[in-house]
C-alpha cells in the first residue's frame, strides 16, 4: 500500500512509530495529483511547494519530539469558500478571480494549530449554490456527477489526492459528494464549527465539516476543528477519537417510515436497509419513527437559502452579473422575488421543525436513512423520474434527504454501505441529536468495523480512478 | 398618605410589618379605579371580585407566616396582551372579541408564584403597533396621549390605579407611556424574560417589562419575573433588590455626542442634561460616546418589525380585515409588499450595530439619553416640526430613541427627570450591557435616592388625575 492510500488514522500511526514521514505522505499524495488531477480536477489550486516546505517543517517538529497530534504532517485540501491567508478564495466563479484572503478562517487556523498540511484548494459547485460541481469528475466514474457543492474535496479523498478534506453543507453539501462517490462525510451540529472566514451560501443553514475515508478519520479532524489541544490532558474525552466499541446493545436506532424511504431507487433501498439490518445485528434496537412536518422540508429550505444566498450577493449581482454562470444567477436573481412574509414563514416552520425533530430524538438515539435518493447520475443527466411516475430534477432530488439535518441543525454523517447495480456507491446517513456528534461516529464505527474488509467499498478503500 | 399612593416597596414594607393588609391594600386601589377610571380608561377589564379574593388569600398566607416576598398580597394589572387562564386577552382589538387564554403566560405563572394580585388587564395601542393608545388618557392631562402601546398600564400606575403593571415594549412601547405619564419603566435584555403567552408584536424586538412608580420599585418585580424563588439564599443577590448604593463613583456615564440629543425639545434637552449633571455630582464620570450606525436605526427598526407583524397576523389579515382599525390593518397591510431582502438587509444591520454597541459598552458602563424627543402631545396632534425645520410623525418621533435598545437588546430604563413648561413629565433612559439591569437600576435609584423630595415630580408620587 502506497501513503496516498492510507486513511488519516493510519498515516497518523505510521508518522508517530517513524514508519512514515511527513515530507513522503505528502510527496506520495502529490505525485497521486499529479497523475490524476488531469482527469479529475479536483483541485482549483495545488500549492505543492508550500505544501514540501509545510511537511518539511513537520517532520522537524515532530523529530524534536513535539508532535501535535493526529494531523500533524498530514496534507489535505479545503474547498475552495474557506479562506487561507495570502490565498485566493475564488469560490470556483468568475466573480472571485481577484479576490485574495488577506487573513485565515477560523477553521485554517485550526488545522494549521493541529499541523496539517495544506495542498491546495478544491472546486466547489459555483458559491456552493448547486449539486453537481460540473468542473469535477465522479472518482468512481468520470461520466457521472462528482455531487456537489463540495465535489473537490470528496472526490480528492475518494481518489486519494488529500488523506482528508473540508467541505461546507448547507443542504447537504458535504454529504452529498461525499456519498456520490463512497467515502465519510459528518455535517456538524450547527455553530459547533466556527463559519469565520469561510463564503456564506446561507448563514442560518451553513455548516463547516470534514470528508474522509473512514469514519474514525472524522472524528478525529472533528476534534482538530472543534480546537481541542492536545495539551489538554482530556482532549478527545468527547469519545469520538477513542477506541471503537463495536457493541450496539442499548442504542436506539430510528428507521424513518415516511420520507426517507420514498422515492428512492431500489438499490439504494436495498443498500441502506441491509446496513441498517447490521446495526440491528450489533446490538442495537430499531424503532420506526415518524418525521414531522415532513411535508413542509422541502419549502422551508428553499425559503431560507434563496433570499439569505441573494442577500449575500446583492452587491455583486447588481455590479457583475454576467461573471456568474446562467444557473446560479437564475437562482440569486430569483431571490430578489421573494417577500418578508415568505422568508418568515419558512423560519416560523424552522422553529416547529426543531421542536418536533426535538421530540422524535426523546425515542431514538439515532435516526438512519439513505444520504441521497440515488447514487451518481450521468453528468448530462437533469431530471429523474420515479417508480410513482413523478419526474425530478437532479438537484431537488440530491438535496432531498440531507437537507433536514441542515433546517433542524442536527449532525448527521454519511458513510458508504455496498454499491448499486452500477457499481457506484450508496450512502448511509446517521442523524443524532444536537450536539451528538460522538453517538453518531460510534454508530458509524462500530458499521465499519464490523463490515471491515468484508465491505463494498472496503473501507478506506479509494475509488478506482477508472482511466 | 392612602395606600392606593403607596410604592410596591413602601406597600410590601407596611404588608411585612403588620400596618397594612393585602385586602386594604386592594380595596384602596380599587377604590381608586371606581374614581378615576370614568376619566382615564387604562383599563380593559377590571376582576375586582377575584382580586379581592386573592387579595383576601394573600392575607390568610402572611398571617400563616407564609409570606412569598415584596409583590405578595400587591395588587397590579397586566398589559392586554399578557394570557391569563380563563381571561380574554384582547390586545384591545375587535379582533380578540372571541378570545379567552387557555393557560397563563409565562409572566402571569411568575407574579402568581410571587403572590401579586391580578387587578385586571389594561389597555394597549391595538395589538401593541402604534404610540398613542388612543382609548386611554394620559394621566396628567387628559387631553393629551398616553403613550403606547403600554399606554394603559403607564396610566394605571401614575395614577394609583395599580402599584405597578406589566407592559411589553417592541420599540419602546414600556418607555414611551412611562416617559409621558412620570413612572419608571423597564425593558430588559433580550430574551431575559420568557414571551411565552404574550401576543407577538415583532418577535425578534419584542420584551416583557414592569412598570412602576419608583426605580427601587422596577428591580423588585424584574425579580420575580425572572422567577427568582425566595426560597433560594442567594435570591436578589444580582443587587436590583439591594439597599441602594448612592456613590458613583468608578462608574463611566456615557452622554451621545450624536443621534440622542437631535430633534429634541429643549425642555428635554434641559431635563436630561441637568439629570446626567446629576450623576456627575454623585461621583459618576461623564464620557462623550458615538452611537454607531444611527443613520440606520430607524430603517432596521421598521425593517424586522414591519414584516415581523403581518407575519404575525397574516391569517386574520385576511380572512376578517375590517376589525383592525385602519390605522393599525395600513401598517399590516403595507408588510406584505416589504421584501426577504429588505429583511435580510435589516437583520444585517442589526447584526452590525449589536458589535458596534458592544465596542461602545467597552468604553462606559451606562448610557444616559433622553427616552422620548418631547413629552405628551395633546390627543389631536399628528406631527412635530422641529428646530431644523424638518417635519416627522408623532409616533415616528416617540419610537425614535427607544427603538436601538430593542434592536440592539441592551436593557433600557426610563424615570422621571422633571416637568416641561406645561408641566408635563420629562424621561430621563439609561442603558446598560445586555444583562447589565443590575448597573442600569443602581444608577436609577441613586438619581431617585439623592433626588428624594426635591425632584419633581416627587419620587413615587401620583398624576394629579386633573378632574
Amino acid at each position: 500500500m502506497q501513503p496516498f492510500e492510507l486513511s488519516l488514522a493510519d498515516a497518523a500511526r505510521a508518522i508517530a512509530t517513524g514508519e512514515l514521514s511527513p515530507v513522503e505522505l505528502t510527496d506520495s499524495v502529490l505525485d497521486r495529483v499529479g497523475a490524476v488531477e488531469p482527469r479529475l480536477q479536483a483541485y482549483v489550486t495545488v500549492a505543492a511547494d508550500s505544501a514540501r516546505k509545510a511537511a518539511a517543517e513537520a517532520e522537524r517538529e515532530i523529530a524534536r519530539g513535539r508532535s501535535r497530534g493526529p494531523l500533524h504532517g498530514v496534507p489535505m485540501g479545503l474547498k475552495d469558500l474557506i479562506d487561507v491567508k495570502g490565498m485566493s478564495t475564488t469560490a470556483s466563479s468568475r466573480v472571485r478571480a481577484d479576490h485574495v484572503a488577506d487573513e485565515d478562517s477560523a477553521v485554517a487556523t485550526r488545522l494549521s494549530a493541529a499541523g496539517a498540511v495544506l495542498l491546495g484548494k478544491t472546486h466547489t459547485h459555483e458559491f456552493a449554490y448547486g449539486l453537481t460541481t460540473p468542473q469535477t469528475r465522479n472518482a468512481w466514474d468520470h461520466g457521472r456527477v462528482a455531487g456537489g457543492s463540495s465535489g473537490g474535496s470528496a472526490v480528492a479523498v475518494a481518489a486519494g489526492e488529500a488523506t482528508f478534506a473540508l467541505g461546507t453543507d448547507t443542504g447537504g453539501s458535504i454529504r452529498v459528494p461525499a456519498a456520490l462517490n463512497g467515502v465519510v462525510g459528518l455535517k456538524p451540529t450547527y455553530d459547533l464549527i466556527p463559519r469565520h472566514g469561510v463564503t456564506s451560501l446561507s448563514w442560518s443553514l451553513d455548516h463547516v465539516g470534514p470528508i474522509t475515508r473512514t469514519v474514525r478519520d472524522a472524528g478525529l479532524v472533528l476534534a482538530a476543528l472543534m480546537g481541542q489541544d492536545r495539551r489538554d490532558p482530556a482532549a478527545g474525552a468527547g469519545g469520538w477519537a477513542s477506541p471503537e466499541a463495536g457493541d450496539l446493545s442499548g442504542l436506539r436506532v430510528g428507521v424513518p417510515r415516511n420520507y426517507y424511504f420514498e422515492r428512492i431507487s431500489p438499490d439504494v433501498e436495498e443498500g441502506v436497509r441491509t446496513a441498517i439490518g447490521q446495526l440491528q445485528e450489533l446490538g442495537a434496537e430499531l424503532v420506526e419513527v415518524e418525521i414531522p412536518l415532513a411535508r413542509y422540508i422541502q419549502a422551508t429550505l428553499w425559503g431560507l437559502m434563496v433570499p439569505e444566498a441573494t442577500s449575500y450577493h446583492e452587491r455583486t449581482l447588481r455590479s457583475a452579473p454576467d461573471l456568474y454562470t446562467a444557473d446560479v444567477r437564475v437562482l440569486l436573481e430569483a431571490g430578489e422575488f421573494v417577500t418578508a412574509g415568505d422568508y418568515l414563514r419558512a423560519q416560523r416552520a424552522r422553529a416547529l421543525m426543531r421542536e418536533g425533530w426535538a421530540q422524535m430524538f426523546g425515542h431514538v438515539d439515532v435516526i438512519a436513512a439513505p444520504a441521497v435518493p440515488m447514487t451518481a447520475v450521468p453528468s448530462d443527466q437533469d431530471s429523474v423520474e420515479w417508480a410513482d411516475g413523478t419526474v425530478e430534477a437532479v438537484s431537488d432530488s440530491y438535496v432531498r434527504l440531507s437537507s433536514p439535518a441542515n433546517i433542524t441543525g442536527v449532525p448527521a454523517l454519511t458513510l458508504p454501505v455496498g454499491q448499486d447495480r452500477a457499481g457506484m456507491p450508496i450512502g448511509m446517513q446517521l442523524m443524532g441529536r444536537p450536539l451528538g456528534e460522538a453517538t453518531v461516529l460510534r454508530v458509524g464505527r462500530a458499521y465499519q468495523t464490523a463490515a471491515g474488509s468484508e465491505a463494498w467499498p472496503r473501507v478506506g478503500r479509494l475509488a478506482p480512478v477508472a482511466a
